[in-house]
C-alpha cells in the first residue's frame, strides 16, 4: 500500500491521533479511541476498524473479543491532521464495552452526569463470562 | 457551581481532555478540540463551547474571532470519563477556520486525502482580514 497518506498525519509525540467513530445510519457518535499508524494502516487495509489501546499498549480490532466490529465506510481527517473520523456501520449495534450503543452515555444534567442510555447486552454475555 | 463533575472527568497527565462537536440539527460531527477543567467549568456555566487551545496555551471561547460559537444542546462523558461529546448548534454553519462546515473534510480515497467539503466563506473575511 501506498503508505503516504500516513505521513499526512500529524501523529502525536506519542505516535497517536484520537479517532472518533460515528454510525453511519443514525449519525450517533459511538466512540472516541486512540489510533497509531499501524491502526490507521490497518483500518485502511482491512475496511474494519483498529485502534491502539492505551491500556493494553497493543493495536486492538475493534470486536475482536465481542464480535462488535466496526465496518467502516468512510476515513476522514481534519484540517490540522491530527484527528480522525471513522463513519461506520456498528456491527450488534453496540459499541460500548458495557453493552450500549455507544459509549457517550452520561448526560450533564444540574451539575451531575447522568446515565442515559440503556444496556442492551449483558456485558457478561458479550465478553464470554459465562 | 457543584464542581464534583469536573472531579469525575479523569484528565490526562495534561490537564486535557478530547472534546467531539457535533452539529444536533444535521448530525455532522463538526470538530475535535480540547478541554480542560476550566474550559468545560466555562461550557457548562455559559452553554457556549470552550476549548482549551493547545497551540496558543489559552482557554478559548469558539466563535469569539470568527463569530462562529457553539451553542451547547448536551454535553455528554464516555464511560471510561475521559472524552466529551458536545452536541451543539453551530452558528453561521461553519466550525472549521478554513471557512468549511467542518473540519473534517479530506477523505482517504485511493490511498489518498482529498478535500471534499466546499469552502463556504473566505477565511480572510471570517477573521477580519480585508
Amino acid at each position: 500500500m501506498n503508505a503516504s497518506f500516513l505521513d499526512a498525519v500529524r501523529w502525536s509525540a506519542d505516535g497517536l491521533v484520537p479517532a472518533v467513530a460515528q454510525e453511519a445510519g443514525s449519525g450517533r457518535v459511538l466512540t472516541l479511541a486512540w489510533m497509531n499508524r499501524d491502526a490507521l494502516a490497518a483500518t485502511a487495509r482491512s475496511g474494519v476498524a483498529h485502534y491502539w489501546s492505551r491500556s493494553r499498549a497493543r493495536l486492538w480490532r475493534k470486536g475482536e473479543s465481542s464480535g462488535h466490529e466496526q465496518r467502516v465506510r468512510e476515513i476522514r481527517l481534519d484540517c490540522d491532521d491530527d484527528a480522525i473520523l471513522l463513519v461506520v456501520e456498528q456491527a450488534g449495534g453496540i459499541a460500548c464495552h458495557t453493552g450500549r450503543e455507544r459509549c457517550f452515555y452520561k448526560l450533564l444534567e444540574d451539575g451531575r452526569w447522568r446515565a442515559t442510555d440503556p444496556v442492551l447486552k449483558d456485558p457478561q454475555v458479550i465478553y464470554g463470562g459465562r
